[in-house]
């Protein structure tokens, strides 16, 4: 045949160089650390999921323990959703939510029907979505949605009779992204769960809280584990980088709060760092800008992990994916397996 | 956890609030009605559906025998095209039409490869829907299609080996919306199979049967029980709403038809009521304006029914909804059953 | 019912007007002709497959053997790839390849998730492919990509530790396709597979080898069987329609070479000949007009036979498509068949 100086890549198997992070050992010590319990997950059956603040922290627990089981065990044995569809409704772009939870769906066993194009639809005839989702309770057993518009999915709700997720709405809420936040969170530090369980630790989020949705979610779910956090500082050059009535729902639900400007003098305290440059300013997003900026040379905690949703910009600086700061793509494994125990737990269908 | 008035609609499991109609009562009294025989269905097998003018009178009704069986029996306990792929290939918009057909496709098992974007196509760069057709051949089992363009479906017929179903073409059908319609009818009232099996109805039809598809596919498979229908009104402000020859043929089959514009007139006399806004002129679609319209405050015979294929505008009220006038939800909810009924008889695959 | 001329193409099954060649007598001459050994294709296990470069000449042969066995029997038996999902990311529009592809997976038994729509996605919002490509991992077990981007096939193969297939880069190559032509040329002359096999044969190309990602891969898998190439003759108006080294490449593989612009010349003298009007001008599609045509009256020997990728433009005329000539529709329908072998080989799921 003909010769030519065929790359290397080409002429070995793929793989063999992934993070330890992204290993059996961090699940499996999650799940060793958990009592297995499905109860709490019995009222997440046929419920919608909209907000983070529906869950109970022991269901969070629990799903993430169901989580870690099934990242351990990635060759299922059964498909218990054969014969379910997910509708996967996407009105605004996204591959990342899409394609993890279609996955998700798909390695239980379910089919998939996926609007990906808004003007492919009735909505540009101008159906309404309270007729789309009328229409869904008999094509599908679960509908996932993003919109920009965060009232979308309340104008579903009203109409649906089968479960809904919120796959992000507008500038509110992702609860399943912070799912695979805690998820990570979890996993690399188990002992969180427990009341002096570890030293408590500081949590750095870099963004806005009041417009960066997955942060919103987020919050919420850590401060179901405020015992454990000595501090949570907010890196942002607002003022007020709250929304109204956020960091008075936080501080009540035990969380300590701080917000600083300066990143460079609090990122060498900081045990997690969480980084998102995207928000919402308006009905559209608006890049954070690069004034913050995460890269090798940055003054981190040799110990500290480094956490971020994807996809990334200028902000994450890739030199900093060969070191052991990276659990941002731990985080991205994880959040197939977390959106596997929460459609599980919906749908009472467990593998 | 951050505590908060969390909206009532979440803190329960969905479900609960669906009408009657859409229970198992009326598909079973179906069923009772009709002896079951699948024999006319075999005719079905492998053909192209583009026309309602190919169905036999005895073909609809074990259709729709069909479709009552598979409502009654929402668990499949096999399926029967596993391994069989569906082309649905939708180069006009459409949401509602694409996942019922492809709802139903997985429910019996198969795969679905979509094309909903023609940009995305071979198309784009010029290529005959002749030769899109041929490839066809190799890659899927049975093609769903739906083009603006009426000659569409022709084109792609001349290259074909695998069966076609007409999703749709231009103004001219849409036999299996019309399939659905007829469901629901005969669901509402069995006694219209029978010779003076009951009081003759008066249908009333809002729009113009000349551009609307999916009513003219309708008066074809009306046609079929003529010797129930005392009288179909088609309520329209064009002095002419047929097209050429449309009329002979529809009365040659025993319907007697009337036209009127004046809606509330005949509304209190109209047994079933069935309406669409949404007409084709030129190449693209029209409202029909707001000049008819249905709300609860419409002089309807208390006992009358409304069907409506959707996405409806304004035309048709919200406040009708919680009605018994409204079965055209249980139309909505019929159309995956009645599609599933008709791939089972195309491809000779029961369940 | 409603009476009417129905048109007769409605009123039968469909099928029955196959060519031959499109029947099972060719791939089974193909199995005969081939001893079977899966070793060689041991090595494609989970290897990226970007090049036509990569393969060996025998794996090229067993590949072509396994498609045989696959089209002979239609029937699959079991379903080796169930609970395997293929992500499947066409960044440049495409039907053709991306249901072929999709099509073989389904017939393993897989699933897919489509990426159609780069506006969909996050590259979109400035993504990388190398972030892309991470996420992957993840969420599938293999990644077919098509990109007009020559180089992002490479971008994400050094984040990616799942194979890839390039289901063609810009105008540098598509492998899966030459892999469907080769197919076709040996089902056609099994003898070319034997030194001394058959008479030598003159195979013809129509287009520009320099600007043909179709064509720069075909002519790398012929290099393998030049000992039964008499003469590869390129029909082009370009005084130098090959890239720089092209040619010394494929001469030094042993392939003989020679240029004209005259067809109808050398037209009679051609065994093989090879038609495609798509070629690639900066980073967009350019048809090369109608300089050179086929049609029924072109001066073809009667035994010669006609290959084209297709979409095809007015290059081939329709009136070929009932003659002996046209083998571009079994092309077709290999291209399926060879993509399943080669998916089978690359994660060792044989059926």
């Amino acid at each position: 045949m003909v010769s030519s100086d065929l790359d290397a890549r080409l002429s070995e198997p793929v793989g063999g160089h992934s993070l330890d992070v992204q290993g059996f050992e961090q699940p499996r010590a999650l799940m060793s650390a958990i009592h297995e319990d499905l109860a709490p997950l019995l009222d997440l059956a046929h419920r919608p999921v909209v907000s983070a603040r529906q869950f109970e922290r022991e269901q969070l627990v629990q799903l993430c323990r169901l989580a870690a089981r099934y990242e351990t065990q990635p060759q299922m044995i059964n498909r218990p959703l054969t014969g379910k569809i997910m509708i996967s409704a996407f009105y605004e772009p996204s591959t990342r939510t899409r394609l993890s939870f279609e996955s998700a769906w798909h390695r239980l066993g379910g089919d998939v029907m996926s609007i990906t194009d808004p003007l492919s639809t009735g909505i540009a005839k101008g159906e309404s979505l309270f007729d789309v989702a009328e229409m869904m309770n008999h094509y599908g057993d679960l509908v996932v949605l993003r919109d920009a518009n965060d009232r979308s999915v309340y104008d579903m709700l009203d109409a649906l009779r089968i479960p809904i997720v919120n796959g992000g709405n507008g500038l509110d809420e992702h609860p399943t992204q912070a799912l695979a936040d805690i998820y990570a969170i979890l996993k690399w530090r188990p002992a969180l769960l427990y009341p002096d369980g570890c030293a408590p630790v500081r949590i750095g989020v870099i963004g806005v809280p009041e417009r960066m949705r997955t942060v919103r979610s987020l919050l919420i779910f850590l401060a179901g584990f405020a015992e454990n956090i000595r501090e949570l500082v907010v890196v942002s050059d607002e003022d007020e980088p709250f929304s109204e009535g956020q960091r008075e729902e936080l501080e009540k639900a035990g969380l300590a709060l701080r917000v600083t400007d300066d990143l460079d003098a609090v990122l060498p305290t900081l045990d997690v760092v969480y980084i998102n440059a995207i928000a919402w300013r308006g009905d559209d997003y608006e890049s954070m800008g690069t004034r913050y900026r995460l890269t090798a040379a940055s003054p981190l905690d040799p110990k500290a992990i480094i956490l971020h949703p994807l996809a990334r910009g200028k902000e994450l600086d890739r030199d900093l994916d060969d070191t052991s700061h990276n659990w941002y793509f731990a985080q991205a494994r994880g959040a197939v397996f977390v959106r596997m125990a929460l459609l599980s737990a919906m749908l009472k269908s467990y593998v």
